[in-house]
């Protein structure tokens, strides 16, 4: 398992499958703004100028919109998941 | 539901039609520096230094004027809405 | 009417013509450092790292002294003015 | 009168007529450093970050040595000043 | 032995062979975002704006996971390592 | 005489003559990564964020080793010297 | 003797000649992202946001690791050292 460090979080991205006009299958959708994920795990927090810790305002399994193009991927086997900040994560979705 | 983050703001932009000289029909204005949008949803605000909340100064249902180009656009079926910053609104119409 | 928001501050430029040796007639005089406007409508301030409010320095009716090219132009019908920030004024005019 | 904001000063620049080795006569030195000016007004001061007031460590009357460049020009009919800010100024002339 | 300063650490990456499809053997992997590591030997933090340390949250032997292209390499002998910063470990690998 | 502002310190540089390997004299040495010179004046010195001076560390008549290009230069009839900020000092020599 | 101000310490880089393959000799190593050095002097250390020292974590006659490429030349008649700030030091050689 991933352990997150500050205000870092490990999400899964919505796989997206996508037909184009001329019938191609696209995986994920990197023309739009944003993307819909999952979240796995929370780190602590990121941290004041005095030090003190800022608790996250996601938790795991939250469904989440993350700004496109955030994160770096991690492989695990066949798996496969981000690392991203918490200020990617622009909205939960309820 | 949308629920934004920090100092996020969800807002649906006025769409204005417009119509040029010789008769196309332009959908939204883009040459104007700023745009009227009604807001949808507020976040928790922003946090100072030392990670106290300021409460966000618009609520939901104000009418607001956006700096043009500000936020990144979601798209929820056929519905349309963006998120931007508190920081990118200029002022609330009364 | 408008409500600017932090610590921005809705102004109207004073419209200046211009006659060019060869008699053009100019509309507003975009060769100087500064122009002049008089102040519409203020917002609460900006904040500092405490999140505590500080006063803008300017009110409503005041005639200032703006960095020329500052602000962003706001039309409401033929009626046009611009909303600029309190750092933006360089002085007030007695 | 002009009663500048924040940490800006109004200065007169002291004007140094030269002749060039082929007799042109220039107004002004543009290619020194620094140039010396009269302080005509002086703002409140800056803030620190806790919004309290610094005030400013020159006063009206002074003679100041303003780095080469700095600050805007204001015309009042055929008087010209320039508005600098405190920190363009390098040292006070005794 | 290397004793970090300040919220460095010293980790000794993990070398992935791989072969390509046509046979030649790469060592290390340089197309990956992210690359494991264990954590040989850690400083004493980093500080806060008033001059306090805050502990880094790893420790010896902790296996995490690093952002590609972060730290320096050090040479002992055969032996190599590198030193990164805190803020370079992206996951602690439990 | 001249009252620097703030961290600003008045110093006179070393003229140090330098004769090429063709016998041309150079006045001062531009390829030296660091140029001695002596404090003529010291200003009060730069403030922390609570607007706190911090004094300077260095007193007029120090002998100091300055970053060399750094500094702004003043002339007073045939009198030149530069002002610099304090933290163009890198040390003081005994 | 030079005393370094403020974060500012005095080093001297190990000499490491190096032979090539064609022999030539070459005087220090640049192709290295480190490089050893000795602590010759120390300065007061770097301050707070609110003007507090924070001493330096190294001290005269330490062995250090420093990022190749910081630092200034100081050439002391036929000896040559280095200045460089704390934050070049990556750490201390037991």
């Amino acid at each position: 398992m991933l352990k997150p460090l500050g205000d870092r979080i490990v999400v899964k991205f919505e796989e997206v499958e996508e037909t184009t006009a001329s019938g191609f299958v696209l995986a994920g959708s990197s023309h739009e703004a944003t993307k819909a994920a999952t979240v796995l795990a929370v780190g602590p927090g990121s941290r004041t100028l005095h030090g003190d810790l800022i608790a996250p305002s996601v938790a795991q399994g939250d469904k989440v919109l993350v700004e496109n193009g955030a994160g770096l991927d991690v492989k695990d086997g066949d798996d496969k998941f981000s690392i991203i900040r918490e200020a990617d994560i622009l909205a939960v979705l309820d």
